[in-house]
């Protein structure tokens, strides 16, 4: 199967004959429709769309195409973005001094299971530095003290540019970014939260999750907003737990959790398959294999 | 959201064109499509396709509607079948010593979770005889001997006619059915084995779940067919043991899954969302909420 | 394995030695120890036992046990308890008009998989009358009112010591008990929250869990104290969800979780298996299968 | 808490006073018991303990202890061995060309979670090395024809003994060893099939679950016997899949699972928290958290 995607990213009002029109179209221009999955929010008269298409079939310019699909979306009132698979995403990590989630995707960026670029990691410490360096990807080391985070930012902010980063992944990072730097990069920090959120939102969640006696803990992987930990949630996990472990033993088991969450949120956005409506996620499943 | 459903299940070889031509002709007879659902077989070079329609729409008779899609289906190869939400589905119970899926199914039914009459239950034991009644629904015993059965199957298709059942669930039903009957109900039985299969088939599989010392057991829905646990599977589920179960044990946890993954098993072909394709099922998940 | 037990359930501040002792107590008194498990906080630096023993190899009267047993337990300082499985527990449900739970409830306790009586049923609606009269179980409708409840309240009391009972269950009872009553019934009432706490304590889970946009939803036991939703977690369990459930749809995915989360945790308690310490529940899982 | 370990791991035929005098021996020779799991066979009447004990109360030689131990373990036929964490033990890992097992297991001894040396890696392909090399791990390439595999099983065996391995771990490691080499490493050499066994034994398991239909794929870690895929299962998990997966999809969504397993695997035998009996796995889970 072609690995060379148009990916096509809809939401609009709900209404008779969206997915008619918008597939007629694609096949009228000649496109094979790879994938083609929708969702109709009842509740908030809603309509979201992804379509996927070989882009073997394109046989006009980008914006050619673009202009002709512009004409059937301006009356259906689409909300649309599309993408192109060729053009992967420069992804900068940010960590600080646990490894695990940045080992998890540089492990699986090295195996080829995410389509993008890794161009540099940013962390405040330098207790990761031998991951980057056994992955060689070039490692920006920016200790931060309250004094300095406003100038740090700009500082990450500057790195972010110059390589066309596109998307920030907070892999336990555990600075917390302002406002203006979140706005400027909106719907494109993913963060990982170490709870189950709305649970234990904030600091030391292992240790209040131990408090509390949960028999479940999880990971939560969601979108940065101005709101600490309360941006939409795009994936989550649990795992059972029980009274014999303490916050230390919550954490090793968390930490499993927290990978496997943070590199899946990261590759259904990479993959093109999350839309954002409402502080919440549409994530349109792998359907392909 | 509207109950009152029309629902297209659709297969066929994968060309260009179908999804647009399919949701194109609904929309010009004046549909609003519920859900749409596709899936492509890239192996098989096979197309699937489940939509679901409002019934409030339909403005001609159910004979008009399906020439008219017999029309755009033709050409298109399509083999489809067509279901209105109102011809509820008659539904006989096939029961032995066992009450879990018995009592699931029944207790799920009269919450209105089920889209069904069950107009019988029918078992070779009058163990389970008091669930029937709990729930006031006609209980035939029908006591088997290996002299017997052939001649007690065919009071079974009776029993089955004349309460008019286009599906019958096996709720650990133990008796073997012939080849004959099963083919008499293709893709009309539902049987639940009590193992994760392709492991465990046939007899005493908590017994060889205990001995083998697996570490998590589970049970399959699955259509019956000719060769015993080896039809098409609908859904399965396991839950984690450890060598601390019995073959008792396991057994008592496997009831909880059996149950739990047969009323599902159920519910998926209530509401037509099985397609059967080379003894594997296409599953369309529930995406209302 | 008799089902006839002797259970011991211990905590105490940690010491060289119980283990030794405890068990050595029991050997020298002609039992079979059937299950002995233990835990140790090495944070609150605490002990926690659970001892099963065969009811067959008690040749002294339990007083005469129990006093022995006082014996080596007063240089230990051991706060204990000793349950003796001949004594069933009477167990009260609590219902409003939702019918899972206590369906569940009724069926595993009719398929001898609860061990306990079910003397009574007690509702502030009659919605789940037809219910325990399926299960043949007395029916009190006690119909609530912001003016009534206080009375209602010692009236359900007066009930439940008519009834000697010894476990409350409020399955999905929507009512909020005082403090009064629920220090009367010091962990011996079980509550089942619809949320996977400490998420969306309070009303309306389901609803607060869609505005969320959260990609699992739960349910907790826990036993009720004064603060609502806040008592020590016994058992709680997920399920996953996406964009494509309403609240109507989370609901109904989590009556299948709050059922077996709700049944599991009283099982927990008749089999004697839950030590409560610092809000927490220590809860020795099942080693017998 | 110490991480200085003295580990029992005990069975032996069930009597009543073993843990009674089990312990009290420990408890005499003034050793603090960490954790004391155990669990009685009732089928076969086995009892099965496992003791772990701070090493700092260890005040004589270890021969000393495992002769007075002897002393109270012959009356009660106990089978036992010893393990003192300091010891730490040597792993071997054999891979071929798939990667995600071998850098799970590497990934995690780096972060400490694994408590062994991984003196070398040996493969019948150099397609892993790069991985090796990143964790500075001597790696071993040993091309493989139908010609030379017995001759390259005696080289592997030497480099074995060489490095005084203890544990040899198969990661993907898709050639079969001699049923002489399996016995050679008795309960020493642990294996991860990709797939959930019994089920899918043997070559292409990923291509014969997609062919079957199943809704759950999964991976097993089990000590390698004689008999290919037959040896006692140390653990298992699975994922749920669907009709959406090719036997492709299938590999990648259970590369996730072979990693998790198998690494989880690793560390229950490395921390002797597994005992073989009759083709099973007694695995006493960890209760420190």
């Amino acid at each position: 199967m072609s690995d060379n995607r148009i990916t096509f990213l809809i939401q609009c009002e709900d209404s008779k004959g969206i997915i008619a029109k918008v597939t007629t179209f694609f096949y009228d221009e000649g496109f094979n429709i790879l994938t083609c999955q929708q969702f109709t929010d009842n509740i908030e008269d809603a309509y979201f769309m992804r379509v996927s298409l070989d882009a073997k079939d394109l046989v006009m310019s980008r914006t050619e195409l673009e202009e002709r699909f512009a004409v059937i979306a301006a009356p259906l009132k689409l909300d649309w973005k599309v993408y192109y698979s060729v053009d992967k995403t420069n992804v900068a990590i940010l960590a600080s001094k646990t490894s695990h989630c940045l080992f998890d995707l540089l492990e699986k960026h090295s195996e080829g299971k995410l389509n993008c670029n890794i161009p540099l990691i940013i962390s405040n410490h330098d207790t990761v530095k031998y991951v980057a360096d056994q992955f060689k990807i070039p490692f920006y080391h920016l200790p931060v003290t309250s004094e300095n985070w406003e100038a740090q930012q700009r500082e990450i902010k500057r790195l972010l540019q110059d390589h066309q980063v596109d998307l920030v992944v907070m892999a336990r990072f555990m600075r917390i970014l302002s406002s203006e730097f979140i706005n400027s990069f909106k719907e494109k920090i993913i963060n990982i939260h170490h709870a189950f959120l709305p649970a234990f939102q904030g600091a030391n969640p292992y240790k209040r999750a131990y408090e509390r006696g949960v028999k479940m803990i999880g990971a939560t992987a969601h979108y940065a907003t101005d709101d600490l930990d309360e941006g939409p949630i795009i994936e989550q996990d649990v795992e059972r737990v029980s009274h014999a472990s303490s916050p230390a033993g919550l954490t090793q088991i968390g930490s499993e959790i927290e990978r496997k969450v943070l590199s899946k949120a990261v590759k259904f956005h990479l993959d093109h398959r999350i839309i954002v409506t409402d502080n919440r996620t549409i994530v349109f499943p792998e359907t392909e294999g």
